[in-house]
């Protein structure tokens, strides 16, 4: 096998009760990938796109999940890789996980599948390392190996795989900056007691609810008394969005992982398209320029599309 | 109909990582009650047992319950009932929730089903508050639903059925004395982020094992790093207790309820057999007097056993 090309997917972390744990991969929009091995223990990256990123590959979120399967192969060979990102840098809906997760996955292909899919989880999570200071994997995992994950913990590293029922995705990006970081930053270190039951009361309904296929279940434990009341004032209009999203029939939804990107899930695409008006409709009026879309639960993770 | 007699269970709150929102229903032991309608708007209790609980239906788990049915009827119509506790008050297996709610489904069967089971939960609540100073559910709903219940929410209530796998239960039950009301207040009001975080993996990995029968993944998630440390103190052996049925097999357990009593779950008898003889020989050791039962879950919850 001479290369590899994948499609590597975007991923909404945290799900509004399950922060840190929960994941769920998209089949929109992706970035795509192309990577061949080389004979030197590096990594060459080249970016087809226009945002910039990095191309020494300690800097760079797929070079530095590359480097650390390189260690794993006693440092025999390397990668080249071409990167088109696609999933802007930023938006909250898990672009450095695709890079990472991508480029891992398309250079276990290459090497006819040598290691497993959670190996390919640690080694990615490197990158997430390098965006946000924390080795979280909530976007890794659905990423790696698609539909809804649980990360039920990080040391040992534990992913458990939930069932996805058919679910529509609306996403609104605000282009507004929310780094990471900052939105790590400003959580509180101590929380209560009685808000930390109410939220392992939703996430065990929401798990329920998607095991049940409970679409009502869902809606009800789509709920976040912790996180999101703090990090919902960096983004503008989010109560407004949530509201109105809710009226419109969405089962629920919140902040895509740090934001600022908004998801709400439906149950059917009419109303995943009604929602979409009325996130139009905010932004339109609020003046903040603003990307959206439509799509599903992505059930694969990185796809392999091409390989000669 | 003259009169009912029903058996109510005995019941597992808080399931080790699902502290105030998860809750089981046990086969053994159970209370036996018969109800019978009077013309006054009262309850006149009988005790046919040991115990020397109180007869004023003011100051009984099972009396207040009824009161709150009484009132739901417009005072027009009262309940004699004879109890004959089984279940030890104290114990940390929902004595005092066996009590109220197995009144109250007695007293609906009495009426012809004139109340739902989330009407019969919130007036068996009553009870709770009495006992406790709070007014949960996580035994009550079990064991009038039977099986598995999660609490999503107390406000508005929200009660969900989780279908139970074949599981095996042993209990232990040191004598000695922890008050619910006790337990409570030892523990902290904050707790922090990360331990919460870990706590809210274990419970949906619990609920997700549950639901795809995922034996060692229940196991797995039978943790809990918030509550456990704390109330453990106060059960003597109690880590030993734990780590010694683990090492016999059993899939992982910890305080019911709010303590003494120590549960585990196993895969099939044979090992829930060997669980008790460990708790046997940890107890005979330490030189505390103690109950054991060796059970399974309980599907149905109340059961009417007699009406006539």
């Amino acid at each position: 096998m001479s290369h590899v090309k994948v499609y590597s997917p975007a991923t909404v972390a945290n799900l509004v009760c399950g922060f840190d744990v929960l994941g769920m991969a998209l089949n929109e929009p992706f970035d795509i990938m192309t990577i061949r091995l080389i004979d030197e223990p590096t990594v060459v990256i080249h970016n087809e796109d226009d945002f910039d990123l990095p191309t020494d590959p300690s800097r760079n979120v797929a070079g530095v999940a590359l480097l650390a399967m390189i260690e794993k192969l006693d440092n025999k060979m390397g990668f080249d890789i071409c990167i088109e990102k696609r999933i802007k840098p930023g938006s909250g809906i898990g672009s450095s996980a695709a890079s990472a997760a991508g480029a891992v996955v398309a250079a276990n292909q290459l090497l006819e599948i040598r290691f497993s899919a959670i190996e390919l989880v640690q080694m990615a999570m490197n990158g997430e390392k390098l965006a946000s200071g924390v080795k979280h994997a909530d976007n890794i995992a659905p990423c790696i190996y698609g539909g809804l994950t649980l990360i039920r913990s990080i040391h040992p590293l534990d992913i458990v795989e939930l069932n996805p029922l058919p679910l529509y995705v609306t996403i609104v990006h605000p282009q507004i900056e929310v780094k990471t970081s900052d939105a790590r930053q400003i959580l509180k270190k101590q929380i209560l007691l009685k808000d930390a039951i109410r939220q392992w009361g939703n996430i065990a309904g929401l798990v329920a609810g998607l095991m049940k296929s409970d679409y009502d279940l869902i809606g009800r434990s789509l709920e976040d008394v912790i996180i999101e009341p703090i990090r919902s004032i960096l983004i503008p209009a989010f109560d407004e969005v949530k509201s109105k999203c809710r009226e419109a029939g969405a089962l629920g939804g919140g902040i895509s992982g740090s934001g600022p990107s908004i998801f709400m899930l439906s149950r059917d695409a009419e109303t995943a398209g009604e929602v979409e008006l009325v996130m139009k409709e905010v932004y339109n009026r609020v003046g903040i320029d603003f990307n959206t879309y439509v799509t599903t639960v992505n059930k694969v993770g990185v796809k392999i599309v091409k390989e000669k």
